[in-house]
């Protein structure tokens, strides 16, 4: 792999924006989604690093996402914070959400974060890595187009709908997952097609509902949620969530409404932020620590985001590699 | 079976209310636990029926519940209220946290009930239906004695640690499911070492560590999380919520200070509740409905809760069906 690219994180955030800006996007909405952008290289979560970003770009020339949308905050309700995006990235609505919904929290112990008519396309830590650096302990939940099948189902109705949850600690990193409500990411199927390489069991169905080995007819078929009925049962529980409670999209929905030009579909985001000492709990992550002790005390055990919290020691001195293709995708002529 | 004891549910509750009342229960105590009981069998959830009180009587009997226990009300913070059970069982804390809770619901959109200090030997099914009937969307979460491996380990550390979420809906009753983090109950374990059978692939580890298909090797082993790490992950957020967060103890701490009397474990319950409308959202229940629709539609599915709700429609007439030898074991001499 000796044609890798090495870029810098300076550059890596460089790169994003001037795509961004080239297609339309405003000054704030490029640095917003560079920023996200630039943590997943960062953390060697290269499916959301440079990646996605002829995807963003896509989803600005085809004219779906308003490259100069400004986020509206709403106060709901005491504990609920509403940002409209304004048909934009989903990055600059977060930002925009988060220092009322901490505040909220801190306020009244709990409180909820509302995100509609967005454009998600990244994972959900950075904006649960925020507020958990920030003591509170948080939840994010997204649903995205429709590419899994119901348990007993066999056609796709859910997005892969992933849900993430974050434990604050006193010494940074913070505990957090972020996990799709499917057996695998979409990409990771996408990945076996191009290797040529058959997928494991388990993963999906093919598009008469049986189970499928083979990538491209798991692809046009439907993927399967993890666990059975019970990430079905989460899975249904983020369109909810995501949709119904704070009115924007299913899943389905989105999918139907889409333009399919390569990038995110529109939709909507739901967080939820507790303040643990707001809950009369100065000893929280104190004790939390003790828990983490006896996972990790485990051989074969690890906490949710040690692997990426590895990446991210090297990188930011290291750099990182991105791929011939992309680079040269990515040279604004 | 022609030899199953037929009883009304009337006289399932009263059943349950004499045996804990016997073994010193208040009356308001054991009419709470009476309640959730009289549900499950209600509901044919025999495993929550009246198969539990010889364990409520149990542990009424060594002195480790508080059969008299008056549960206390804490105004924590605007959207955080809490429940000392004060050593008595969950569900007359849960009552008693009920209304507060909706309350503040209502009032700031979202909110959170701790209740602490409890013995939980129930689903988690029942206090959030009691949410949903009111129109909020619920949450429940709660960690028991530690029965599961975290995923890649091999020692018990984890309990059950089930998440209930539940959606109100305009006709009732409301979707709600109550799902163990664990790949299979504990008792499904049990029953299979009971009756000679063999447990399926996934459930379970022996006590060193190797897969086994064994339910006796299981049980003196570690039941798996469902889904490998990612029901694993969930395990965790349901100890750091049931736990860390609201002040009470996590599985591995619950087991080693238990006194083994073969009834529950000393805990917490963390329950989030959230009014769709003071998320300034009307339209959210009739929106959820098109979603149930499209789940239900596909051959194969059903919605969470259905089992439960079709038994619940006949043995309001015709009651319900109890081993012979379990009737025998409630009869008061």
């Amino acid at each position: 792999m000796s044609d890798m690219v090495r870029l810098t994180l300076e550059e890596v955030h460089n790169i994003a924006t001037e795509n961004l800006l080239h297609y339309g996007a405003s000054a704030e909405q490029a640095r917003a989604v560079a920023d996200i952008v630039t943590a997943a290289e960062r953390d060697e979560c290269k499916s959301h690093g440079l990646f996605r970003i002829p995807g963003f770009c896509a989803s600005l020339k085809s004219g779906k996402v308003t490259g100069n949308a400004v986020p509206e905050i709403n106060d709901l309700a005491p504990s609920v914070v509403h940002v409209d995006a304004a048909n934009g990235f989903a990055p600059l609505a977060l930002e925009a959400g988060a220092t009322p919904l901490a505040e909220k929290a801190r306020a009244n112990g709990i409180a909820a974060l509302a995100v509609t008519n967005s454009y998600h396309f990244s994972a959900l830590w950075p904006e649960v890595e925020r507020l958990t650096n920030d003591g509170l302990v948080a939840f994010a939940f997204v649903s995205a187009k429709s590419f899994v099948a119901p348990a007993g189902g066999t056609k796709p109705l859910f997005g892969t709908n992933p849900m993430s949850f974050g434990w604050p600690r006193s010494v940074l990193p913070a505990v957090i997952f972020d996990q799709a409500s499917s057996a695998s990411a979409r990409g990771e199927i996408q990945i076996h097609e191009r290797d040529g390489l058959q997928i494991p069991d388990g993963w999906a169905i093919d598009a008469n509902g049986n189970p499928t080995n083979d990538p491209s007819s798991a692809l046009a078929g439907a993927q399967l949620p993890f666990g059975g009925y019970k990430g079905s049962a989460i899975a249904m529980m983020v369109e909810l969530l995501a949709g119904a409670l704070i009115g924007d999209v299913f899943s389905f929905e989105a999918s139907r409404d889409d333009k399919p030009d390569g990038g995110p579909s529109s939709g909507g985001e739901f967080m939820i932020a507790i303040d643990p000492v707001a809950c009369g709990n100065t000893h929280a992550l104190a004790h939390a620590e003790s828990l983490f002790e006896q996972i990790i005390e485990q051989e074969g055990t690890r906490l949710p985001s040690e692997r990426r919290y590895r990446a991210r020691q090297h990188t930011v001195e290291a750099g990182v590699e991105i791929v011939p293709s992309l680079y040269r995708e990515l040279q604004i002529s």
